[in-house]
């Protein structure tokens, strides 16, 4: 009883919902894919900057709409003078008052880049984290559609450093004005319409899971999904319904797409602005040798965030794959659009600026499934055994040894006698144990025994000289002195698995 | 008027006091600086593991004394359950959290590192941060001496990876048990001597700032500094004193070191457990070949945290500077040791671990003082300016060349004249220019003006023949054809920059 008690008396080790510890392999594979991007982000002439995890609420512009009261989603808590302060919730608000901060001494235009982890207050669910990795590059002080377009080569560019193969992505450029021009256009534009516009970007940012019937369902009365439950739609009559369609009907090419939205939009002033950005981008990276295949002008790109006001992109992997949501895509890993009044909310002339956010532990589930990680078992380190507790200190300088030499090397230090031990050296990925009993140090020798061979031994049933080959070179004994050479000689046989 | 008002309603861009951003040169050698540390790690058959920087409250330790309320040190906040949630004050707490949660899918030992961001809820001060950056290593499972010796070994062998020559760095080794010793010898060991206790300690730590009369003022009846301001002491009797004093008695070797402190704790069964402890890692030590200049035994060290059980160790630059506390030496750039009892809080059988710590903008610093970062400026991209901006999509084009080539390029995204357009080249630290004018183009030539050269020109007084030729150098026109063959010229005559 005693024991029970005290057993539930012990802390439960756990983490809150939505946050999740990283392994050894996947913290490996995500340095290297960032190294990959950092590379093609460095080599465009941007610039790391890191600002801190915590800023002030109103910094990063999440009160609540008129109250003094910081948004739910945000994780918030007072300074001690009272200030309300947040973990980040994306990397752009920090970046805008840290340009706003400095905007005297900073090269103008700025381009740079950023790695951190940003947090959101949410109902975590499957692949959805409460906090996770973003990488952003941003370029501030360009109104030129030309910086738009250099995060879109940029974007499409890293996609092919990460091995992603030409045509299994895209990168999608739409622009808001245009998505502007169309609720202009089926009169959903004035402000007592606010909720309406929500209703059907939503229904159009469903397109990929629902398809053209479904969408068309949520921008008329609604939609019944298999489990019976109703979605209210946007209560759009058949011809609004024709209007905001059309951004989906296919094209042969952007020109065409273009002279589509050019027809719908006619009467739209900021839709035509929209469709001569569109334009401008489109004829950049045509002119730079980007096909419509690796950047398309798609007007059904809807991006959620509100502060976007001019082109919007999105990287999507158009690769089939069965997906939690249903969709017949792997979808987007990444995107961004121009944020021209972020950083004027601290600065009294405009600032405009434009970046692009990859989601780094989305993309490096594509690359998982695309098989372009090396998460192949690394040899682990060599493990020398203890078979004297007495002699730990002659252990630990052969350990030493080896370290010294540039070999990934291990000391023993559990209490467990040759059993647990050898099954540590397995647990490890050792590929070979280094043994001295007193028999070894009697005559002066250690014991090298090599475990992938050992294993290949137990498993297969060779003639009897290959055995006896394979015997030897199982397990070997050598002087003292020739310990690193012995353990090089193992290495070097394993050094192509 | 109407100006003035709008300017006072911006929002002031600014951190909340102990935050700070990182610029691109501390992010890059921060950057060498741990992959430096990485190598020496992984050497040692340590993996990478990573924790979120939230955590439950309860997990990290950190509610007041019988208290629902989370201490002041740490920022918290409550969870949608009212759950309290905490950010993470150091790694170490959190690894406790991981290992308990893992234990039984965990190889054991188990050696691992992080690095990542803390959090202190704490005044800030010169040097001291709300949020800063540690780098640790732990050894979960053992409680053998060698771990603590391999985790002082590794320490020593970070240092000198780093660049930090013998004899300007020494890791400290005491114990925990030692200074219990001490304070039994001296009838401080009660429960309700615990503040008289804490007052020693803090006198202790103070040596190397006040030295050995200070000290000795502090462990009495009290202190008064320059600036009149008097700290109570301890109260003790002069033979306690004496007996407190002895650790910083200087010692031929490790060796009369701890003859020494067997003196003195002679009457204590803890103080010779910790005695014996101290030797088992000095022999470790010694076998290895880590001298005591390297690794040396030292009963005066005092590290501050209250979950350490055994021994403790402190690395410490011993280089003469000028610090801001006005201790003579660099001091200490990490430190750690033994906390048996930090895992068991969420499991019923004990759980040995050990674990070292590195400061990291605290090691930076020191090497950036030693000269041991490579902080020269790098050679910023090659910037194409824009003459004419009907014709941006052509320069667009050269400067997709260039990247494709390998080399870091750059569009001038701006919208200066030439004027600004250099001066920008100029603060990116570019080795060169690409202009195309009309000229230019009707010819079908650019123009690479070389800005080192040019800024060589425009200082020296050479002979007219070696001026032609620097001339010839510092702008030349070229078939735009052999862009990136010219601007290779340009790279390839300041590599050794």
């Amino acid at each position: 009883m005693a024991d029970k008690s005290e057993k539930s008396n012990k802390l439960k080790p756990r983490l809150p919902r939505g946050l999740a510890d990283r392994s050894a392999s996947e913290i490996v594979v995500t340095r290297q894919m960032i190294e990959k991007i950092r590379a093609v982000y460095e080599l465009y002439g941007f610039e790391p900057v890191e600002t801190p995890a915590i800023e002030y609420t109103d910094a990063l512009g999440k009160f609540l709409p008129d109250q003094d009261r910081p948004n739910e989603g945000v994780f918030s808590f007072q300074d001690d003078d009272e200030q309300w302060l947040s973990l980040r919730y994306d990397l752009t608000a920090p970046l805008a008052r840290y340009v706003a901060e400095n905007f005297d001494t900073l090269p103008k235009p700025y381009r740079s880049y950023r790695v951190g982890t940003v947090f959101r207050n949410e109902k975590p669910g499957p692949g959805r984290f409460r906090e996770f990795m973003q990488f952003d590059a941003d370029t501030v002080g360009s109104s030129s559609p030309a910086a738009d377009a250099e995060l879109c080569m940029m974007a499409a560019d890293t996609m092919e450093a990460l091995g992603i193969p030409r045509g299994s992505y895209v990168v999608k450029v739409s622009n808001r004005k245009v998505l502007d021009g169309l609720m202009e256009a089926i009169g959903l534009s004035t402000d007592k319409n606010a909720n309406r516009r929500l209703t059907v970007l939503r229904a159009m940012d469903k397109f990929d899971r629902l398809g053209d019937h479904g969408v068309r369902q949520l921008l008329a009365e609604g939609r019944k999904d298999e489990s019976g439950d109703f979605t209210k739609g946007a209560g759009l009559d058949a011809r609004a319904i024709e209007t905001i369609m059309s951004v989906f009907e296919p094209a042969a090419d952007a020109d065409n797409k273009i002279a589509q939205i050019d027809l719908r939009l006619k009467n739209s002033r900021i839709g035509q602005e929209g469709r001569a950005e569109l334009e401008a981008i489109r004829s950049l990276v045509e002119a730079a040798g980007y096909s419509d295949h690796r950047i398309a002008v798609d007007p059904s790109v809807v991006r959620g965030l509100e502060y976007y006001t001019g082109p919007v992109f999105e990287v999507e992997l158009t690769f089939a794959t069965e997906t939690e949501d249903g969709s017949p895509r792997f979808g987007s890993v990444g995107g961004g659009g121009r944020y021209d009044g972020l950083i004027s909310r601290f600065r009294s002339e405009p600032v405009p600026a434009t970046g692009f956010s990859i989601g780094v532990s989305r993309l490096l589930a594509a690359l998982e499934y695309l098989g372009k990680v090396d998460l192949a078992t690394e040899t682990g380190p060599v493990v020398v055994t203890v078979f004297d507790q007495d002699r730990i200190a002659d252990y630990q300088t052969m350990v030493a040894k080896l370290r010294h030499a540039g070999i990934r090397a291990e000391l023993y230090l559990g209490s467990g006698k040759f059993g647990p031990q050898m099954k540590y050296a397995d647990r490890r990925n050792s590929p070979c144990v280094v043994i001295q009993g007193s028999d070894e140090k009697a005559r002066g020798e250690v014991t090298i025994k090599d475990l992938i061979v050992g294993a290949e031994l137990a498993k297969s049933e060779k003639g009897r000289e290959q055995h006896l080959q394979k015997q030897a070179q199982a397990q070997r004994s050598v002087p003292e002195a020739q310990l690193v050479e012995a353990v090089r000689e193992v290495l070097a046989r394993h050094a192509g698995r």
